[in-house]
């Protein structure tokens, strides 16, 4: 799922992206919160109708960028207060309005409010955060519920999924904790979070090969956070099978450019002055079949946005290649 | 005439700006002289094939941008020596090496190396200023025709044209001076520099209306720097054919969004928070049509990046329909 963080993706426009073969969007509720709120959204007649964007849209719950990114106040079983990395206002986030603001996002994925402790937390932390977690889910799914059986969305084929997010860190027997406890209280779907957050790739298949296994096999599950091609190909042969991820676009800012055929340039690199030929023959992008890497490099040199566009579209074109190879041979 | 300074505009593709209805395009010697270089660029087969731009290509000579951005050092009338906005080195550049640049970058339309004297000159400034230009426009001319003579591209169709730049600043003797003299040269089109810069709409206009009856009516004449869509019918009107400008792009990064209809919006203001309705139903650019004014509120106000492009998509596409509007008159 490419990343569309506040409705729109880093320089490319909605037409660009299906052209690339996206069928799904990304976008995250605490940004969207923040502005324009979702009431304006709720307005406009939703997140597809504000954004014009018709396919799926999946939003996180907010907690993430909570624990990332924002001021974080106080946190206890109940609520969150924490303030906006834009002007500081103070904003209370709880499980339930953190569903009731999806809802009105009309999102077609939810996720459950979660506590996502950092990689370097200890036992007792990891511990505290999984069980906050567990009784947020609770409560999220008790809210879905609510707000489904009194909305007009309620049963029909568009009502909206609930994921919840396992935690646990890298503590085997807290993640299998979590994980029963979350499939007795049932999701469409399972989130798993609190990887791909600094630890190691070992220590992440570790807690996958631990996971996986448990999962329902009859409902998507989702690792948030990655999107190295070759984690996304051993995550899958692992059970996986949805992913979300900025790297594509972050590593085009740093002038790393994806290859279809699983190299990589730096097309900032004074090797590429003068290699006149196009950026990826075999590119999924049509702008990297036509312009040559000397023309990018030049562009990333140059600061000149256009570059950051070219790139972007050819590593998220790439990245979603990729996928849709995976998924082949999986029906193979 | 869109401006893609170093080869690429800001936030466009070129498929994006051909959907506009641009047909040819604008390109700063000055930036590409200092990045990559007009020799990567000739290895490349030239700007067309290095920028992937199939239509005509002006170029300016790299005069303007030494005096209003470059660290100027010293000028007289052999040489301007100046250090680079970017890095500070050093360079040198005479008339003939002006036109060596822009013939090597493989441009439709070169431009002479021109002295633009600031608004606040003084009248023996001003006067320096045209002398310098018309002697400089001699040798321009004569180095044009001994690297056309000397090229393959001399004489078939596809060789470049060489317009001179008129000065003068708001003295009209001296604007007439030099429009004669320039006309006894002989140019395949006639710019007129150094309006623009600071001085009024009224003095504009009165030098304008100066010049352009004594300008031979069988070339184009070629008004630099002018972008605002009544300015523009109001100088065809005058005599004039062509025009340059990065305001449609600066009103668009300052949140201002020119309509088809002739007024504009300041669309980072609270009023268009919950104005659903498009951005401009009757846009040359498809994405006013679809996305609302509240999106792009909302892409600028959280600093988006997509919402500069729509902006920019918007305000260029109405410039190049106001340009398409005024020819059609024209004809009829």
């Amino acid at each position: 799922m490419p990343v569309g963080t506040a409705g729109a993706m880093k320089g490319i426009s909605h037409g660009e992206l299906l052209s690339l073969g996206a069928d799904i969007l990304l976008c995250n509720t605490y940004h969207l919160h923040l502005h324009p709120g979702e009431d304006i959204i709720a307005e406009a007649g939703g997140l597809h109708q504000f954004i014009d964007w018709d396919k799926p849209i999946l939003t996180d719950s907010g907690g993430f960028q909570i624990f990332s990114l924002s001021n974080l106040r106080s946190i206890d079983d109940e609520r969150v207060i924490f303030r906006s990395h834009i002007d500081g206002s103070e904003h209370v986030l709880t499980p339930e309005r953190a569903v009731e603001i999806q809802h009105k996002l009309g999102s077609d994925i939810i996720l459950c409010l979660d506590h996502c402790p950092p990689s370097t937390a200890s036992r007792s932390e990891v511990l505290e955060a999984t069980d906050r977690s567990l009784k947020w889910a609770k409560r999220c799914k008790r809210e879905h519920g609510r707000i489904l059986s009194q909305s007009k969305r309620g049963g029909d084929d568009h009502s909206p999924l609930l994921f919840c997010v396992i935690q646990g860190g890298l503590e085997r027997d807290l993640r299998e904790k979590c994980s029963q406890e979350m499939i007795a209280m049932g999701f469409d779907g399972y989130a798993i979070g609190g990887l791909a957050v600094g630890e190691s790739q070992e220590e992440m298949y570790g807690v996958l090969d631990a996971l996986c296994p448990l999962l329902p096999a009859d409902r998507p599950r989702y690792l948030m956070g990655v999107g190295v091609i070759e984690q996304l190909r051993a995550c899958v042969a692992k059970g996986i099978d949805m992913f979300d991820c900025v790297l594509p676009m972050r590593l085009a800012r740093h002038s790393k450019v994806l290859l279809s055929d699983g190299t990589s340039l730096d097309i900032d690199k004074a090797m590429y002055r003068t290699d006149f030929q196009p950026i990826d023959a075999d590119s999924p992008s049509a702008l990297s079949r036509t312009h040559s890497r000397a023309y990018l490099h030049h562009l990333m040199k140059t600061k000149e946005r256009y570059g950051e566009t070219i790139a972007c579209m050819q590593n998220l074109g790439v990245t979603l290649q990729a996928m849709r190879s995976i998924r082949e041979s999986v029906e193979s």
